[in-house]
């Protein structure tokens, strides 16, 4: 089985790279060659036996996608976005990447024909929601992005389906709850913070909270987001019928709980390391965004977490990042 | 004030421009020009005083929208799109009219800029919707369209709702109920039969049922189409808040309702002239569409409808296509 990832040079990209290459194999099919694809060169992973090949290609080039699906690789994860930072910042930019880079894709699978539809697993994001939410955002509830990023995430659902529908190709699309703990520098973004305030302490230095310790919001592991993907590539996509996309489970927890979750794993000394600066911008965008959903349908078909509690993903950090250990 | 009708050649388009002639302005604006755009050439409307311009262009040339948006003008009516059926026949010509056309539309008007920042009316669709439905479609219902038109609607509805959250447009998209009674020839459609069963007896002609008495389906006369367009081009839109697109209000009834009312309205004689021939693939098809709506958003942004009951919508066919008569 050949096995085509977009977007492997980012945090997910490089964890699923990581999982499939320890497996050797995707649900119960050996994987025979795998192709990783970035705008930056892709790392190739250390030890692996199955044949890689790295490309460094622009995903917003029209010309980027025929040579990728060529040699019709049966499962694809496209994780190939710019975030929505940037999206914002620049809006041409956002558009070409992550809507036109999609449709490059999608019309590229097609173009071969011939009965080629692989299995397309596309990462969306609950930024295809707005404000204002019920308590838990359902399997039915509209999207109404308030971002540019959120918008082409939710078009690209919307092609993926009517593709699927149409048979070019078998797609299914996961909105990811936000990752935490992100490993990596402290990051600008305004979701920075979720992860900040437990990796910087765990590795011995300060990191700021901008905003109050009643802030709810959506998290689930990397190890969670790689379990999503990867069950996403193996599961009977048929069970979905026409609806192709779906909010992924999660744990929704306020700032509060995440920081006495730390002091149960890590102690006080750890926890002291939080300094409270209220930042009225970040505090704004952040009431925006989504705090808690019901993900009844994504559980019914499968999908699981690693984690039980903010705890353990406070541990899958350690375990995976730390090798085992942080900074008392 | 100068107005843009793109679709001008249509059912709704023509209706829509006669209405603007007729009131020779729009809200509390003396409409100063207008500029009717479509495929095929559109109609002059006989006897009008104001300056008229009418171009025949195609909406998927990516030249076709930055001459039509030079001249600025102040209201933009954008109703051009190949009709459902068309667009599941001809995938290709469906993206490239039903999306692309749109995209090039929406970033010919960014690309003017200096301010300029025209109110943009966009007719969308209830085929955004696919089942299963609730009983009540209502205001927060998700899209998952099980048609390449659909899911076209619903994209540029995202595109309009951020590029109006960017500043660049200040748009509004209607979802449109199935308009009936549609004038003109049987529609070979598969929602034509909704029309055909009124317009066809009232004219002296059979008109087949393909489908059981008991199926309902949501209706607006073409008198409250135009209704909806007018009020959608003078209306506040800033009480829209950033959520931009929304069902327009209708009537829901079974085909047993519609004929009921026909014959309180024009007789027994009138409503034998229904034939009734079962038909399977029909039947299937209008079992995946939506049959009722809770527009309790339209209607506190004051969009109404022309009629209280089917026998109106009949009434209205009659009096505004037939000359207050039909044949016994």
């Amino acid at each position: 089985m050949h096995i085509l990832i977009l977007g492997a040079a980012g945090m997910v990209g490089r964890k699923l790279t990581e999982k499939l290459v320890r497996d050797g194999r995707l649900g119960n099919r050996d994987i025979t060659r795998m192709t990783l694809q970035d705008v930056v060169a892709p790392a190739k992973p250390a030890g692996a036996s199955i044949p890689i090949e790295l490309v460094t290609s622009d995903f917003a080039d029209p010309k980027t996608a025929a040579p990728l699906v060529a040699h019709k690789p049966e499962v694809i994860f496209h994780l190939a976005a710019i975030v929505s930072g940037e999206a914002e910042a620049d809006f041409d930019k956002g558009y070409r990447i992550n809507l036109d880079g999609t449709r490059y894709l999608i019309d590229a699978i097609r173009a071969i024909g011939g009965g080629y539809k692989p299995r397309l697993v596309f990462t969306s994001s609950i930024a295809v929601f707005g404000a204002p939410f019920p308590d838990k955002i359902g399997d039915e509830f509209i999207h109404t992005p308030l971002t540019s990023y959120g918008t082409q995430k939710s078009i690209c659902e919307m092609l993926i389906a009517d593709y699927t529908r149409k048979g070019f190709l078998d797609g299914i699309g996961i909105r990811l709850p936000t990752i935490c703990v992100r490993p990596g520098a402290p990051n600008k973004a305004a979701s920075g913070f979720f992860s900040n305030i437990i990796r910087e302490p765990l590795a011995g230095k300060e990191a700021i909270l901008p905003v109050s310790e009643d802030v709810r919001h959506w998290h689930a592991s990397p190890r969670s987001a790689v379990g999503f993907l990867v069950h996403a590539g193996t599961m009977d996509l048929q069970a979905m019928g026409p609806r192709r996309n779906l909010s992924m489970p999660g744990m929704s927890v306020t700032v509060g709980e995440q920081i006495a979750a730390l002091e149960r794993v890590a102690g006080k000394n750890v926890v002291a390391r939080i300094k409270r600066e209220t930042d009225p911008v970040i505090t704004g965008i952040v009431s925006g965004w989504p705090r808690d959903f019901d993900t009844a349908r994504a559980l019914k078909l499968g999908f699981t977490t690693a984690e039980k509690t903010f705890d353990d993903i406070i541990r899958i950090h350690i375990e995976d990042e730390l090798g085992g250990k942080f900074v008392d």
